[in-house]
């Protein structure tokens, strides 16, 4: 009973993260309600993705006629720091922080096993390189930004020993009770490492 | 720092119903993420609707390639009983229901006003011809299923009087008490209209 078009339209988009199959049906049939403008403006945001792709340094993504991305080409920022990230997403998160002027390498989501794949090994390697020149092979500092889990915990040992001639300093993100979370509801681990890590 | 592209996509998207901008810039960084193939499925998910238009009898959506929806072509479907719905899924909410079978208008959404719009008023007066022309110039019921609310009530006033020569019976739907609700939490409005129309 719904046309072919919606139906077609509420089964791609069902599959979206955080889109499940009711939104994408709200979705589809407002799709159906806009006028021509508004829908080629819709079709024009989707179709940019085809020309998007990652910066050769860092691996974020960036336009197809710019060589790096913006944050690798910006003068001022400090290319003697790196953060090491899993995701897009989290390199964004820390930018809203705003107190991280240095560089980045997106290393892609850590799989739960507490190992690096192929494409991750590469693009440490290709870090490594550009340390070695164009840094003069020894940058101030690597944070190294993966999630605080078992599983980031192992990676980030792997990490900290292939760079420990590279960087002055390897560091990774404090650990402890959020800001404005309440210490009767923080789990176990949380507070074990908020003691351990007391300021 | 985010590219253009991605940056365009959260623009566009953040403005869809129930899509607010953190959504939106999820869903952009995981399409830019995604490889030519998946990326060309969304796109031609999102294409289709410029081929989508209006049933000519109802005013649901159809396939450009059909003359009427697939509900006022089939058989099975009673042409003597029509339901009157504001919006295209409020017809999916009712078909949901599975226990009417007849045909349906698409109204469009009520202003709050309590008038009709233009469009409205035409698209009642091609029902009003169809009942004359097709139907023998009366139907067995219309069923007025716009929202319950003081504007609902008002246009149902309204439509009532302009098929009362055109339908045997115009109802709306019952209201009260929804099932599986408790009477303790049902608003005054609600209590008084089950009492009213109790069974």
């Amino acid at each position: 009973m719904i046309p072919e078009t919606i139906q077609k339209f509420i089964e791609v988009f069902s599959k979206l993260p955080s889109i499940g199959p009711r939104l994408a049906t709200r979705l589809g049939f407002y799709f159906a309600s806009l006028d021509k403008n508004s829908l080629s403006e819709i079709e024009k945001a989707v179709g940019g993705f085809k020309f998007l792709n990652r910066c050769e340094r860092c691996f974020f993504f960036k336009d197809k006629n710019k060589k790096y991305c913006a944050i690798c080409t910006d003068p001022r920022r400090d290319a003697q720091a790196i953060a090491i990230v899993e995701k897009e997403t989290d390199l964004l998160s820390l930018e809203r922080a705003k107190n991280f002027k240095g560089h980045y390498l997106i290393l892609g989501e850590l799989a739960e096993r507490g190992t690096l794949e192929t494409t991750q090994k590469l693009r440490l390697q290709n870090l490594k390189d550009k340390i070695k020149k164009e840094l003069n092979g020894k940058v101030k500092e690597i944070i190294i930004a993966v999630n605080p889990n078992t599983f980031g915990d192992l990676v980030a040992g792997i990490i900290k020993g292939e760079f420990k001639d590279l960087s002055e300093k390897i560091t990774r993100l404090g650990r402890g009770i959020p800001t404005g979370g309440e210490i009767e509801f923080a789990d176990e681990e949380t507070l074990r490492q908020a003691l351990e890590r007391r300021l």
